[in-house]
């Protein structure tokens, strides 16, 4: 191969749903993009060893291990990557951090704001990413354009659910995502996060919060359902839903912004559209526009497929790990990180508290609101 | 009451479902819209006494009764309107004109085109109308406007389904409208006719067809399914399908129009919305416009309820009239009429001889294209 | 005409908007159902003499009245409709009900929730409805339906909002709905009071809120929108969202309803249409029914066209009227009536008071929660 | 790696849109399924060595090669897939078949029918496959089921359209496509051949045909679009559109079939959907269901993603290439293949002489039926 560009070794912790995304995004950047980077699946870390090496035999890892302590420090090891449970995500990453790798790390980044703060200090100085990896959706990364450049005017509304129903199915009693010791939420940190992530790329800062969190299901230790509202610094105001009891729906990340010039509106199961309203258009035929964000010209439309040939779930985290590397080829700041994440958990942590109180809780304003801009 | 307006005094022979359509927009034309007329409900009449009573009372007919023959010659009747069963249309409408009544006729207009021209010839000079009502659908009639202001360009494409499924329902075997004495012909004269008058408006004249007709119900004697290709004057091509076997469908009479600036999309069972691509959008927020046809600005909207406060079938009819009556009382022609509905006929005609022929049938120009636009 | 029914004779207080739609519906109840009284449009009466007199002519109302205090005694009238602006409501009606007369309201009934128990005692024995039309939408009935059949299940989340774009247009500034001592509120009670009724028809009684309300515009007396949290009786968590301001939307009164057996998914846009999901269908074609609800079998779909042939939102008036005029024959309550109104109007202060005080607020239950049925 | 399973070389000739996503296929198969066999990446060949070689570094193929003639007949070489221009299909088909390689080839199959027998003789014995791709969509792959289990019923409609719009975009005016020599027609073997190979699978023989074809831009070699009406060998009618001029469509690969149980829709843009109506449904909740075909159940869902994280375009040619390795490790026949390509391409045989003929025209049966089935 005629490229002579420098190789980073991958290691990666976990090998679940999202090990499954990672490993095939590590894969496919470099077919897709033309990273400045060349990846090698060096070791694939799980607790079980049979699991861990049909894993790694499947996606082409070189090494499958067990113990993710020393995985971490091994010297060949550039980049360190986390799709553990929840509950590992911040002994791993600190680790990983204090050992000089490159960290990137599922969401949510940790248990509460302690632990992400204590992640976002260990990191500091060093490259790492958190993946939020809904903004790099095209029809995402795309709204953010639209708004940047004025399509929506002035904000009024900001209206995000996420809709789920497996919490109702009883075959997936047993995950861990439905234990709070290994966990920390259910619906907020698995579906709220992504939402409030993608509200503070796209509205900015969330002043203060008022909410109601439910667990519907008998014996359940976590949240089923989380409901917020919202004002955002901007003025305008917001409402969040993220639930797993959403009966006949199974993935439905949806949001509408509606401002004084125009309304945006988008939804994951249908993730290659998005809706257009602009107020602008000539009166009679003012309706919103339903785009394919295939291309040409939108986001990262001109890497994947002509334009009406669909992308899939799989390719955000593609789109994500190369803006990724080109930031770290660039030595730029790539969002969302670690510190980004950490206001996320400071929104969840406010959400819980107004919840328990029962009154509208402040969320106070982070030490740079610039590092908020993607 | 404060307006001094003409009165007109009108008969109407039939009351099925059509009968009860017409008779709400004589009833109805005068509260939405400012006629130049005040049509007083007169004389209703059917086969069965006490069936044709008690409609009367319902809709407030002010007679009824039961021999079209002495209806049609009343002297204190301005107006015959026709919506019985299609083979009576032409010995009611030709005599009915013989004795200088204004006209008003459903589709399909005849059982054949000839018949069709002789009902022509005697109305001509006399003000009529055929009740091809969804040209007032205001989202077609605002289709047109686009159309002609230029949105759609030099037109490529249409196409036209009218997609119905009550023919494989048992309960429905004994209707009139599925024995060819009565009836003529099945989707063709039912659906067909009403798709092939909107694409006159829209697109103008046909030239050629090639079809395909099916009766797939055991013992039907009329047709379940007419599909046609046809070529345009105008350069584009299309294709055309009715049908009462479409299982699924209640009444998806639907076209699309594709030009070289723009495309128009409608749904009947929709009918309040149209979609509009414009190629001059933006290019990256390009995408097919959703709008609701309720105003402003658009036809007929200031005259039924405020924007997004939708209107329903019967108000077609309604509007269909009122065009009627303006142009009435301008001395001005009114389309769609019996010529118009001649034009229909002609090509049912073809589209049954290309069947049988298994080949393309021209179509003759008609006498003046001019008459076309509406 | 050959019925021996009982005339009813009708005065209506107001003649904008909403007197077009229910003189729409006095003058065509009889047409569409089979009513035990005949109802005469009497009196109409509104400020301005020219004005009421061109509306009688237009409406086929006998009388133009310009004083509702001597009108609402008259010996001649048996129904008072009050359909002039919010603050005139209570006046209005106490005095009619004082008259003895049968009291037809608008929403919302009152300025606030003082007010509506005055009016509910006042009318106490006396039949009287409040015109929440849209229980009568034939979907929102069929809802209704689907929901006491258990198509639902155990209902873990009601989510609504009702978006208009209007308070965002210049045009429109010098309305009396922006003016505080004529409307009370502004997205409040035009909007959030439909849906709250609906809320309460569907699922029940709300046992507690926290809310947040907000006036975008500068110099507006009224909110513009207000959004609420909610905890329903029946253990189910819900979202209200009301808003003059979702540019883009028109008329987005829409409902999901998420339970343990299946959802529903109303949007007034598309009235005529119900999603309902079922969760026993055959596990791998489950996914929401795209139901027509225009018949055969659906709520009052025999009375209007056959299926497919959509109705608009004129006809939720014709059969709200339908079923009082019934009830009132055989003696049964009518719902929603004023009592029903007294428990929005509760709501709605009850959410006032928790955006002012910014915590949760209860709403005590109604004195017989069995009133709520419809 | 622990699986000892045989290794298969494979030469790809062509390495344009085709290219990347056979490519992607050959590299994805085996993380997302569990194929017997082991693919190598041996040889690009292409006419332009720098581009092949920057190709060949991108994807990961061993060797870049510019002559076809030596590639296919390399001994290390078990397969040859074929993604050149059409004209190049059969020679280079013929001669790896000759040379006992598995034969993959990109549709449509050949210039012409006699060509396509040609190829089909050559290939004769061997295991070869045929791009038809869409057949792999899991919502196509899942309507076949559906018609298979009885979902449909007898069938009385197929409709088809293959809507795209970039013919009309002068930027693609140079590309192979639109030159006869190389591409042998426009629409009809780009587009239409995927309707007709899916209606072969979903709908059976088709009997006759009678047709249009048309070019609009001046100076185009090839047709820009085809219609076409067809008779089934099951008693069925349908229809036929495929155009590049069909403004404001991207990539509208439709189709719907009503039956007497049940009805069936599907669109490419939305390819992990299906609408499915059930007749057998309770009668006032049937409405076309709106299914996401992600599984659990539906095929290929469990090698994906989790239900509700959809699938992209590129996923097709995967599930393809998998069926196709466990046919040959069974000694399976696999579908479609050479032989089916066969039948569509008599098919678009008889398509041309009906629009130049202006006849309907019969297709002869093929010499076995029982072919079809995939």
């Amino acid at each position: 191969m005629a490229k002579q560009i420098k190789k980073l070794n991958v290691a990666m912790i976990g090998h679940g749903f999202m090990g499954r995304a990672h490993s095939n995004a590590f894969r496919q950047v470099g077919c897709f993009f033309d990273p400045p980077y060349q990846l090698q699946l060096k070791v694939i870390c799980g607790r079980n060893r049979g699991e861990v090496e049909a894993f790694a035999a499947k996606w082409g890892w070189e090494e499958a291990q067990t113990d993710w302590q020393s995985v971490v420090v091994k010297k060949d090891v550039d980049v360190v990557d986390i799709c553990a449970p929840n509950h590992l995500h911040a002994p791993i990453a600190i680790a990983a951090a204090k050992a000089g790798k490159i960290v990137l790390c599922e969401k949510p980044l940790a248990m509460h704001v302690t632990e992400a703060e204590q992640m976002a200090n260990a990191a500091r100085g060093a490259p790492n990413l958190v993946w939020f990896n809904y903004r790099r959706v095209p029809a995402i990364a795309f709204a953010k354009q639209l708004i940047d450049r004025g399509q929506v005017g002035s904000p009024y509304h900001y209206r995000a659910t996420y809709l789920q129903s497996w919490g109702g199915d009883p075959d997936q009693a047993g995950v861990w995502r439905f234990r709070r010791s290994e966990a920390g939420s259910g619906a907020m940190g698995d579906l709220l996060s992504h939402s409030l992530d993608l509200a503070l790329l796209l509205n900015g800062p969330i002043t203060e919060v008022s909410s109601l969190i439910e667990t519907f299901m008998p014996g359940r230790e976590v949240d089923d359902a989380v409901l917020t509202l919202a004002r955002f610094a901007n003025g305008s105001i917001g409402s969040f839903e993220a639930t797993r009891l959403a009966t006949g729906c199974q993935n439905r990340n949806y949001f509408e912004i509606h401002g004084s010039d125009g309304a945006i509106r988008f939804d994951l199961e249908d993730l290659n559209r998005l809706e257009v309203f602009d107020r602008n258009d000539t009166a009679d035929i003012q309706g919103a526009h339903n785009v394919m964000v295939t291309g040409p010209g939108h986001p990262y439309s001109s890497h994947f497929w002509p334009p009406g040939h669909i992308i899939g779930y799989e390719h955000t985290f593609i789109a994500t790990l190369s803006d990724f590397l080109n930031c770290l080829s660039k030595q730029e700041s790539f969002h969302p990180n670690f510190d980004d994440a950490v206001e996320v958990q400071k929104l969840m942590d406010a959400i819980q508290s107004a919840a328990q109180r029962k009154t509208w809780v402040s969320i106070a304003a982070p030490s740079s609101v610039l590092r908020r801009s993607s």
